[in-house]
């Protein structure tokens, strides 16, 4: 499998952290956003929306970093990652819709501010990000992982922009229990960083 | 089931709009958002993010209009509208991460400024929901539906506040492809309107 990938980019990194932490292997195909390679009709025919990653299985292509996880978890086959029941599943894609809107308003809008320069605004990401990691911090007091009580692709999705956030200038020291949940994703077998993770 | 319920969310019309194209019955719970209800101890045990809608069917509760889609799609059991192999799973989740984030900045965000007075940033919302709409007018231009060439929880989760981009000022004339697929969700049987939506 290939997987269309920058590497700084916290929603490809989602990826290939999950195909490590369940021993996948992946052809990393990197994307030159800086030269705009992601806007390019060649990269847009694969992915109308012109976002990094991309996943290719044979003939089949897959965008958007949610749908990846979801994807090579029902390929990977073993439920704990990804289960078959309507509980299970929509308890994780509640979280998969907080990675795809709130974390990426959130520290992810705040990354792309301080790191790269994007004209967002700076008040509101932080605002959101503050409303989040509340909602989180409170979760992860009662709960050791995002859904399940256990480790699934929900704590993949959440886990790389939450990790960056000082990168967009959020200091976790006020959330211990968010803080506490990180470590525990580092602590899983298989887990690989990627620049600003250690 | 319950679904604690705002009749003017598009969120929670997804919802009502899906268990009416498949049958299902739904006991409605109204939530005064006015009244601040939403934001309660009683409603944030049942949604941390203090939002709408959360369904709930016996011991099981669940939070965020896309979950609630893959629960209830699960429990109705065709495989139609949300299918158990992995690149269909994908295909959908994809567009579910759409409607969580670019639906929701764009034409949700120019809603909430327009009909609820929220004070979002207006230029922001509307470059978000062109860009969304150039992307869709193209998917449209090829594809009946969403996703695998019929209709699924997809289409339900996209539809509602792209119907109502006119309440957020957005004009759909330019968008021949995107209103065509609107009138064909529209025509699906069983399908029920909401106000704003004829």
């Amino acid at each position: 499998m290939k997987l269309y990938d920058v590497e700084l980019s916290g929603n490809c990194y989602k990826v290939r952290l999950f195909a490590a932490l369940t021993g996948m292997a992946l052809e990393r195909v990197p994307v030159n956003m800086q030269a705009g390679e992601h806007k390019q009709p060649s990269f847009m025919d694969m992915n109308a929306f012109g976002q990094v990653p991309v996943l290719e299985d044979e003939a089949c292509r897959i965008r958007d970093s949610q749908a990846i996880l979801v994807y090579l978890a029902n390929r990977h086959g073993d439920p704990a990652w990804w289960p078959q029941d309507a509980a299970g599943q929509a308890e994780i894609v509640a979280w998969l819709a907080v990675a795809a809107h709130e974390v990426r308003a959130g520290p992810g809008a705040a990354r792309l501010i301080e790191k790269f320069g994007k004209p967002l605004d700076k008040p509101a990401a932080l605002g959101q990000a503050g409303a989040l990691l509340e909602t989180l911090e409170r979760h992860f007091a009662q709960h050791d992982w995002a859904a399940l009580g256990r480790p699934t692709i929900a704590d993949c999705a959440l886990f790389p922009y939450v990790a960056l956030a000082h990168e967009g200038g959020i200091d976790l020291g006020p959330y211990a229990k968010v803080r506490a949940w990180l470590d525990r994703v580092r602590d899983l077998p298989g887990f690989i960083a990627m620049p600003g993770i250690a």
